[in-house]
């Protein structure tokens, strides 16, 4: 392989050139070989950042990710099928798209992350069950899809170990935000995972990253072409993150949640997206060829009982207490649950999602940094959604907590993040857009 | 002094906010003590090239660079000054503005630099005589202005080493041409040596890194104000760096042109420049009232040998050899010299000095990076300028050199760098502007 030098190439996607696919393979090479130091990756990813990726270079970066650690491969026969959020609050979907969709012939090879600043990760919400493991070499990880459909798992070292230093890199530089970087660190995990069929709910509003959709869709445009230079089928449902999904934040409370719902009591919100998504799925791999037979396939899944079952056939097979089915108590209580009572009568106007995802942070809900400790029984339970009616004194919903001082202190938060109207405000649809 | 979350400030410059006095000077501070590692600074300068720097973000810069080092005050009787150049092919400017300024009653504090890439530095062409030093503390810098109204220094690790430190990082990360980082880092060296009068060279040309007088004229009021926000009068002399400057390129042999002017036979490029620039540190400092004024005590000066005295003054001082002034093979010579012979008539239409300086480095003239050794003998004779007349066969200049090969190859890049036109081509001149 050709020698460049570094500053040159910084220099000219500084100057708004497209790098080759070679030179991006070279920078990315030399970076985990330690030849080029973290100060020049830097600033050639804050280059990125003003000056943007074509998408050939977006697959090349995606490539020297894949490249840089081991791809997992599952027979031809196998609909590999995987589920990608872009992060949410409330967001407990792959709980239970997971299940579903495995008990419906897919395999799900989901590699999922951690919460981080007002996001929720899915790793800690599995962790809430007692003895949950999530760490697996790619061998172990292809074995348990192989003999149980799905396997919930956090990113293994020998998976893209490329994006993991990049992006821990961009997490302290303020260079995430760059939708081809993104698009190389989500797609360079899904496809080395072997996923052949991947939906993407790419969330909206205020308590997305990404605040609108004009953004939103350049990003999914992104995601579907690089999916497609890798043989990948790609479809992104743009759904509204203006307010938090379903009734709980928090991890052990979210786990509850999703456990409820595949016991046939899904909330409204929570049952449109994970359909969705999980029909989306059933089509790409033509397991159903209508929406409407794929929906239906779908509901009776759960209604059967058959998508809990295969929920405790992962809990018990990744080493989790299957009792958590039946005893919430194991997932974690806390010894204070503090009312949100409104302190006026009006309709939901506006909810600042970031801010409770922020505010919960306070009662180790989530994590400001990675190595800060979770407390699995907090978080909160929370009610009105944009467009819903409020009467002073009645319950946005509750923050449950061990450190009473600091849940007082979220519960004022949680109470700032709700803006009322007294005029009607209508209710928003919770998908936007499927591309 | 506040604390500051690094990524934060990061993430404001990137999306366009300029940053607190109080931010800014945590940030350089947090740097130099380690705490900010190198890729957070790196990040911050690529966002500070994207989004540049206001007025009040460059003197805040400027100061936190001074603050990080020492500084030197002369008594308030003197007239400080001084003169930086941008930096150009030929441009031996420096060694007789110094001594004709401290002939005539200027102190002159100069602290210059080495030569990099296309460009050369003031000190190497003085340490072209044998003995001559550079290095000092900056009590010993005072001392020698004190005493002989003159000093022509490199950079103490005492003056401004956040400057320095951060200089480095620059280079390295494709963010020196950023008008505000490039007017803090000059401004901070000159304004810590006391200087409070100023001229700038500021190239413009095919030789310089500012390619139009627009990007000109811009850093000159950034250089202006952030001088005048410091209480120093700043004046920026735009000169044309089309063709290279003077006769000689490479340092020993612009040693002896330099002595040669002293002596009283300047060529007239460098006559025109040496003398608009230090008649407009007479002015600011009011040792002349009117340019004509301060034009005829420079020629007098020089006439009456009193500049050369003074070389030979500051060369003594500064543990020098000054038996070079009168045998300029203790400069260096080399065992070759080749003639560059033009291969075709014509008008001198353009002249790609940049080529001439990178085409020099072969020779040892100067140098890629700062550790490589200089050959002091090693240049170029030049005699075409923008506009000449050139003869088939004539001479365009030689190449001197000790190693007949690398003279060879240089010969040929520096004939390259001369475009001819068969119509006759305006001179141009060579001071475009004066703010």
């Amino acid at each position: 392989m050709q020698n460049y030098n570094p500053v040159e190439l910084i220099l000219a996607k500084r100057n708004g050139q497209a790098l080759s696919s070679d030179q991006i393979s070279w920078f990315v090479r030399s970076f985990l070989a330690g030849s080029i130091p973290e100060y020049q990756m830097s600033a050639l990813l804050m280059a990125i950042f003003f000056r943007g990726l074509e998408e050939g270079e977006i697959s090349a970066l995606t490539e020297s990710y894949i490249s840089s650690g081991k791809t997992i491969s599952f027979a031809d026969s196998v609909a590999v099928a995987d589920k990608h959020s872009t992060g949410g609050v409330g967001d407990k979907i792959s709980l239970m798209l997971a299940p579903i969709a495995a008990s419906l012939g897919l395999a799900v090879p989901m590699v999922s992350g951690r919460g981080l600043g007002h996001t929720g990760g899915t790793l800690d919400k599995l962790e809430s069950i007692p003895g949950f493991r999530t760490q697996y070499g790619i061998n172990e990880f292809k074995a348990l899809v192989e003999k149980h459909s799905c396997a919930l798992v956090g990113q293994s070292e020998e998976l893209v170990p490329a994006d993991k230093r990049i992006y821990a890199l961009r997490d302290v530089t303020a260079t995430v935000e760059s939708p081809g970087l993104i698009t190389a660190s989500i797609m360079s995990k899904k496809i080395a995972e072997g996923a052949k069929h991947l939906v993407i709910d790419l969330k909206v509003g205020s308590g997305a990253f990404m605040p609108d959709l004009a953004k939103a869709r350049e990003l999914a445009q992104l995601l579907i072409d690089t999916g497609n230079n890798f043989n990948q089928k790609v479809k992104v449902v743009f759904s509204n993150m203006n307010s938090p999904l379903g009734l709980a934040v928090g991890n052990g409370l979210e786990m509850i949640e999703a456990i409820e719902y595949l016991k046939g009591n899904p909330l409204r919100d929570t049952a449109i997206l994970t359909s969705e998504l999980t029909a989306q799925l059933l089509l790409s791999s033509g397991l159903a060829s209508t929406e409407a037979a794929a929906l239906d396939i779908i509901d009776k899944s759960v209604q059967s009982g058959r998508a809990l079952d295969k929920l405790e056939e992962i809990i018990t097979a990744q080493g989790g207490d299957p009792r958590v089915l039946e005893d919430y108590s194991l997932l974690g209580t806390t010894r204070h649950k503090i009312p949100i009572l409104s302190d006026a009568a009006g309709y939901v106007k506006q909810i600042d999602s970031r801010a409770i995802g922020y505010a919960l942070i306070r009662v180790k809900a989530g994590r400001m940094k990675v190595s800060d400790a979770i407390d699995f029984g907090a978080g909160a339970l929370l009610i009105p959604k944009v467009g819903s009616r409020l009467e002073q004194g009645e319950p946005i919903g509750e923050v449950h907590c061990n450190d009473l001082e600091a849940g007082q202190e979220t519960v004022k938060l949680i109470k700032a993040a709700y803006a009322l109207s007294p005029e009607p405000v209508p209710k928003e649809d919770l998908i936007l857009e499927i591309v």
